[in-house]
């Protein structure tokens, strides 16, 4: 069953949103702090994925801490923002060795935040690490690099455990780490074992996957990390709220992670471009629990036939 | 064959673009005046495709008439950018009266501001007219919403022509005008003889069309307006290089345009988040150019069969 | 609200499935006879689309007549089977006269056998009218020819109602009648009164169209003949029991067809290649008549907003 | 550069076609003997893959052996029909352990040819191992089965190699093996060595994949057996042409297997429903050798940057 202290979400889904054509951003502009008041405003959560560095080049991370404190909110997840416009030629992959130092700085800072703060991970999302044209990439380079930026960054600090969120495209035409089992076979390269994968449902469904084979698929090989849940159309990292578009798919990922007896945290990634981010969250909140009573009724067995 | 005349690019593609991680937006800010001074710098190209209001809401279009003949270059289109965060809720179609009178007095200042230039035509990519979500709109509404707009507009000046350019998502997960043929009925309903569609390769792709049979499609019906080009992945509005995947399809399209006689702009429309904007639109014509001359060595007729 | 008289199948659904590594089938052989039985089996249903010429040379129209009634079914559509090997280059596109004299003339004999039968319409799938390679068609004749067969046809009896039923694509790559936008346009350019749209939900999703929108745009031009229900996994005719994957969808689509009251008949287009065929044409209707009282349920107004 | 000892195709490319709606084959039944006869008539190609059982059940493989010395070609593969209607509910997953058996024989009896043949590998594609809807499988036990299948075969024949040619979806909407990464994954839980993967490009197009990207990835772990070419439009495998609709992915896929200094057969995996299936081979091959010329001119060291 679910519980209030798994739920939670990025701390995005609470900022300002902006796309390519709405270069101002849809609404006024949100700092971090007054985000996680918003975050807190949603009630019923206790966790929250926070990138880093923050917007404000200043804000110290004790505040931030403390603000998450005040309204009864813990980090989950610590995510190095390396796929922002800092990183525009890649991070790890980046031919520059200035931009791959920076990139593997910034997680290593991340690690020092996540232990202060107590959360459970550190998120690698590498989105600006990939490639846009044909003939444009040394393929075989581009996954070492990969691999090695991030093994870096997890030797560093074995007492910290680092995920890795794959995703097939957005921004880059085409992500290293596109899918699951890409990723799996990158992480037995490294060779580490605070290595996992982070599963995002979203992304996961946009590269044809399906959610509940791929939750066995990590948690058979003791890599499932975190979770996160949101919708899409199928082809496009839509991020909407959860089992808007795909109710039997989110109803039978929830089941997933109730047969692998998951007690992490079940996280949100959204981007409510024209909704009011609390009210979309909640909706979220709403219909995972609702799905997750109509398992308790289900008669599960039958379900398996 | 291609002449230097014909070519042209949207002055979009000389600003600074920005992405949804990447709010910030790849490389520094760039005026509307500089942007047209980056086109001239490109050779070889004649027509532009501005959007309307600019980013600088006290620019004259005076200016930026005068900013055009300095580098030798005309305005094909005004675009009323309707499209952007003034419009989260949409523009012809939004609940609100008041975004739709909005929305129709863009249409008509850009009418006026064509008149003034001596452009083409006003082009209409209605982004934000659709919907994100199952079960949030009234479709019919939507759909009668988005023919009266733009019938009101061009009415009121019969002596421009109107263009729509038709996308199937992004930024909405659903545009009305989604198709060629979905438009072509839209413009049936309105009744009105100065409404055609301008034509974006890459809008066509990424809805599973094939560019050569919508041209004749759309020549047939009398309905071609304009044409645009750039290339994609197939499933989104990537705005690449032209040719740069698709290079048969590309072939075939201009192929097209040859055999209805297709005298008028060829207009890019790219987004070189990572590239520098003018090489890239110089690489683009090359290309352009190189499936032209091909064109003129095959033996059409045994293409053909 | 659904009623029994309403739902039916296409008689295939009982035959024998069939895909091109298994050419030998999906278990035996199934006479035409034998699949009305099987549809008799069922119970609960009325309607039944039969595609005409029989597996059987020799079977007389008059013989699946008597069938039907003693299973108390009726034909509510007959179509013409120009879509097989007998018409492996086109059949109203074929650049062979004689095919598409042939595939007229199968029409013409069609619309006789649905007067005999008392159906509502003839109902033209052209699967095979397309192309399958870049540069293989001169796009501007298959439209043309496309839209004169039919338009022959429909001329030739107008007391009789003719369907066009569109898809994007197999078994060519490129059908001809792709969307339900290209197919209007084409019944526009037909200028007659007896040719409508048999709409399937498959084609549709398979299309990236929203079911519920394609409703209301078919019903504002008055050319929705028939419906069709099913299911898939959005990028494929799979042919899937009712609501299996698209649970909301499906349920919106329903719903479209309660706004315009729809009273004709509601027919399943199923491939159970893995399936007992009765009970996977059950376990459609189960979920239809769930949905419908679903709706019955539900505040439609607070849904709309 | 390509060899005439490295040219080869599937021996079904030569048979008769099959879809589910021309049930009858397009044109007449092709016996085995036959095919390799076309095959012979191709020129310039040296290798067949061959599917086993052969679609007569009496007919010796010493028989189909003398009737490829006679055409001189070779077998590179021996291919276990285990995905036709002999196994509709799975070969190596199905859940009647008799279906298991007759696959895993059928698996070791190939490999029996394969030796008495002198053929370079076994190639399981597993397509009848699946599911197709949600809820319809326990997803941790087909990937056992599929992997311990597998295994098994390998295991009970070390001096044979075995592939496995993954594919995403077709027959069955969702097929275990989808990818080169999951595919891996699955050999690297096998333990074995003498179990690779057979890359097809065509099915990599439509699971999304980067041809040239996969080549490197499965060369860097040692797996790539054996390589098809084809190409399709992205989302089916359509098993066109060599080249046809994605000319340049092909370039970079030849450009990738010589940067491996690959020298193993080049075998085709086409359909040529309505093509003449011996111009079709010859027309691929053609465009292969042209592509191959074409890096044989240009500055790779250009094309790298």
């Amino acid at each position: 069953m679910i519980r209030n202290e798994q739920l939670g979400a990025g701390l995005w889904v609470f900022g300002r949103t902006v796309d390519r054509y709405a270069a101002g951003g849809y609404g006024p502009a949100v700092r971090t702090l007054q985000a996680i008041e918003r975050a807190g405003q949603v009630g019923g959560m206790a966790n929250l994925d926070i990138n880093y560095p923050f917007a404000e080049p200043d804000l110290p991370p004790e505040k931030v801490f403390e603000a998450m404190e005040r309204q009864g909110l813990r980090a989950a997840a610590v995510s190095p923002n390396v796929f922002n416009s800092d990183f525009p030629r890649g991070s790890f992959t980046s031919p520059d060795p200035r931009d791959r130092l920076r990139a593997i700085d910034i997680g290593k800072r991340c690690a020092e935040i996540a232990h202060e703060w107590g959360a459970d991970y550190v998120k690698f999302w590498t989105g600006q690490d990939g490639f846009d044209y044909p003939f444009q990439a040394d393929y075989a380079e581009l996954w070492d690099l990969s691999i090695r930026g991030i093994e870096e960054v997890a030797r560093s600090d074995p007492q910290m455990k680092f995920g890795i969120e794959y995703k097939q495209r957005e921004p880059r035409t085409h992500i290293i780490f596109s899918t699951a089992a890409r990723t799996l076979v990158g992480i037995m390269e490294m060779g580490v074992d605070n290595v996992g994968i982070v599963y995002d449902m979203g992304h996961s469904l946009a590269a044809r996957e399906t959610p509940a084979d791929v939750i066995q698929l990590l948690h058979r090989h003791g890599k499932l990390l975190g979770v996160e849940l949101n919708d899409n159309w199928h082809d496009w990292d839509d991020d909407m709220t959860v089992g808007s578009v795909n109710l039997i798919e989110t109803l039978e990922y929830i089941y997933a992670l109730r047969r692998i007896d998951w007690q992490g945290p079940l996280l949100l990634d959204q981007f409510p471009y024209r909704e009011d981010p609390m009210e979309a969250v909640r909706t979220s909140f709403r219909t995972m629990r609702a799905l997750d009573r109509l398992l308790d009724k289900l008669d599960l067995n039958a379900l398996a036939e």
